[in-house]
């Protein structure tokens, strides 16, 4: 499995990249960090060391980036997204921390664990702070539907997590109910990070669930190239372990496509594995070679681009412009990542 | 150490107890309680199954009591208190969720606990859950006043739970850190419970500081003598273990006291024993002497009585009656819990 690129409509690049996005966003999220930076400050100096590490830890801030870019799209000229924006981050990051206490992680972003270093209890302290902050600086911006949209986000998320938690493990985890607890987990914070903007900008409902479809496709193709790219060979590409997915039973789309194309065999193999009976590397090849046989990661990817696709598509209501191109190519880099 | 009852100014009944403020909004908190069960509900069964063992667990529900008790305070006659002290209770409840995670504690209110039974990452995630829920339930109220009271008393709370942790297992915590502490991490939730009355009977700042302040001194005295109660030799008072924060290192007022208070060979038994090197019964039985001796323990409870009576002070200002009369009686039992 090498990378490929998967060019979206409208994207000849052949090597769709985030500069653009980045780019675009630079100047808010110099402030966008200068808030994060400030918010994260305690008198207890565990936090902003704890938080510090994950937040200053190279994450590519897609979310906070997503709510800026939004912005942008809609030629919002204010200041008010910049706290919005870190009070994505700091939910995003709230998360994380308790992610990788609830999955026991030891790596990163190519870097220790939180829980690692600092141990759980203070991890989920931290993680408490982070998501308390993020509704404080909510509060201050005063909206009540940015509110709305980011509390009914979160909620969401922890019941995502929950139901993931409750599908580890289980083999007969079909991609129903897969695609709904990525939708929960992950696209719903795309999803609301997009969708604020447009509240901000004070556009009407269509344009809000315009922006809200952009981050939810967005969000679950981001999500599916995550799960297929856990199977690559090479352990570099996301600085976690690869692997991680198929040791820890977590039955993503990559497995479910297998084990439902898969021969009796596969099927038993599947099943031994997630259930926790097959974690040797040998054990972790042959499920690379399954999964390759079935084709399965590369269909994963094909949905990733099939809700890509759905992601640009949601766009088509707004002007075309230097904005629009950074988002749809943040599409195109999120399905063609290496994997 | 056996139970003793110190009567408040204005107290004169042999036996306080909570019967009275229990009694006084017995309707309004079947109303909470609805809330509560309505809004605990989710399509993953395991958010209801896990919430519900602690919600239905025989607490005493003291937070929610208080808001309808504040509520009543002020003669309020509408219902948005019943969706607030909802709130409250959720926090409050995913508070102890996370802190039994943190502590490994196994045992509350005379039950197992959730992350015995369910494991930690379960627990933390729908600590998660109820934590989210509860700003959502505080955006539908619609006050952003009262999200601003309890969005910054979250903050609040988890600041003052890893305080708790830096300080954890370190002698030289000292009583002005202590009780800054336990002001965070306790008395900051029993506080906003009792303010958001005020926001919503739509009474002056004066109002909102004077319940703000009688629920801060109930908080920080019913701390105190939880702390007392650790060490009181009948395990059934709490329904949790005695002796839980000698051996998890907690340096608690008594502990704080005894220290000062003691000779060299005391300092270095606590020292040692809040490093963890003395966690046997027969440390326990050598710790409760030295708390007996020094009368760190009477101390703390009389500590307690201060602030209780800092609380009813703070109801001056409001006119005498069958809530007043509730309120009072409920510090009267804080403080004169058995211990």
């Amino acid at each position: 499995m090498t990378a490929t690129v998967h060019p979206l409509p409208g994207q000849n690049r052949p090597d769709p990249s985030l500069d653009p996005l980045v780019a675009l966003v630079a100047a808010d999220m110099n402030l966008v960090n200068r808030v994060i930076l400030d918010r994260m400050k305690s008198e207890v100096p565990l936090i902003p060391e704890l938080a510090g590490h994950l937040i200053a830890g190279g994450g590519k801030r897609m979310r906070p980036m997503l709510t800026l870019a939004s912005a942008a799209l809609l030629g919002y000229q204010g200041t008010r997204h910049h706290k919005l924006a870190a009070t994505v981050e700091f939910i995003h990051t709230a998360t994380l921390l308790h992610d990788d206490v609830v999955d026991g992680s030891g790596m990163r972003r190519g870097r220790r664990t939180a829980n690692v270093i600092w141990g759980n209890p203070a991890t989920v302290l931290v993680g408490d702070f982070l998501f308390s902050r993020s509704f404080e600086l909510m509060v201050e911006d005063g909206s009540l539907r940015v509110l709305r949209i980011l509390s009914n986000a979160s909620a969401v998320i922890s019941e995502g997590e929950v139901a993931q938690l409750t599908a580890q493990r289980r083999i007969e985890t079909d991609e129903q109910r897969y695609l709904h607890i990525i939708d929960a987990k992950t696209a719903a914070l795309f999803a609301a990070a997009c969708r604020i903007a447009a509240v901000v900008a004070e556009r009407d409902e269509a344009d809000e669930l315009a922006l809200d479809a952009y981050g939810r496709n967005l969000g679950i193709a981001f999500q599916l190239v995550d799960d297929a790219i856990d199977y690559a060979s090479d352990q570099a590409v996301m600085g976690k372990d690869a692997g991680d997915d198929f040791r820890d039973g977590k039955v993503t789309l990559p497995v479910i496509l297998a084990y439902a194309r898969g021969d009796e065999s596969d099927r038993r193999f599947w099943k031994d594995a997630m259930e926790g009976h097959r974690t040797s590397d040998a054990d972790l090849d042959h499920a690379r070679k399954l999964l390759e046989r079935t084709g399965a990661v590369q269909d994963t990817v094909a949905r990733a681009r099939h809700y890509g696709r759905r992601a640009v598509d949601a766009l088509g209501r707004f002007p075309d412009g230097r904005a629009k191109a950074a988002l749809v190519e943040a599409v195109a880099f999120a399905v063609a990542r290496a994997y």
